[in-house]
């Protein structure tokens, strides 16, 4: 529904993603409103990939994290990764800087709604266009395999930072 | 006068740190309050010194980014850089992840007090103990010497990332 009448305003020349927001996931997830402010959980490197990662929290997840009780992490916490391709800063050729966004991809703890996936429901949006990823609701598989050696720290792989 | 009430506070087994808050720099720079609940301007990896760095904004700096309008920054902007030691993913040999916290290091923008130094005041804190870096106020020009090659860029090495 949102699909077709983001075509119909694109017709209109008019900025469809901003003013309706991103189609939801094939498992019915919604992209997480206002990901953008959330706080730091934790910075990562993929050099299998090349992309840095900001690991952000929403409140609930903030919380959590401060006060580590992140396993379980309590219902209501989201994680939301912003995937980033790197490449070498132009003029500090030892850092690696963010040169494209790629996806931004979220866990959202619902141990009712998502208790078939370990308590956790899994969406991700690809690029500035928000594309939800996944031809169906089966996707998510493939976040649970890539997980699952993380299913004894609740199918989480991030260590959130501590900072003073 | 920090210092020595923390000493006292030490052999009282209090935390000094939390109660008093860290110790100015040495250019008289006080820690800005709440930066760990700033938003991100962008994500680093340097492979000089193996390290990951979260660069996060202030309101000021976080709205200027958004708007494009960073050359130059507004006064009233300050970048924080938020360091860590980098080692690999324990679970995922191919990621980097923070396993240390280093320092924290912020440029404070206001063009009339740091006119001296490009309009920028620079101070860094070490370690989870917030100790001030620099034996004196001349600390700064090593932050100047390294960024001078982004001296055209308003002196900062950030591009800060876009989010949809």
């Amino acid at each position: 529904m949102h699909g077709l009448i983001k075509m119909g305003l694109a017709g209109l020349g008019l900025a469809a993603a901003t003013a309706l927001g991103a189609d939801p996931a094939p498992n019915g997830i919604t992209l997480p409103e206002g990901y953008k402010d959330w706080r730091v959980l934790s910075v990562h490197h993929r050099s299998d990939n090349g992309t840095l990662r900001a690991v952000l929290g929403n409140d609930v997840a903030i919380k959590a994290a401060r006060e580590g009780k992140t396993n379980p992490w309590p219902d209501g916490a989201i994680i939301g990764k912003t995937v980033f391709k790197g490449d070498k800063h132009d003029r500090f050729p030892t850092a690696t800087e963010p040169v494209a966004f790629v996806h931004a991809e979220f866990m959202i703890k619902d141990s009712k709604r998502f208790k078939d996936t370990g308590g956790w429901g899994y969406a991700r949006w690809l690029g500035a266009e928000q594309k939800p990823y996944g031809k169906d609701a089966s996707f998510v598989q493939e976040c649970i395999g890539c997980h699952t050696p993380v299913k004894d720290r609740d199918w989480v792989f991030t260590h959130p930072v501590k900072l003073p």
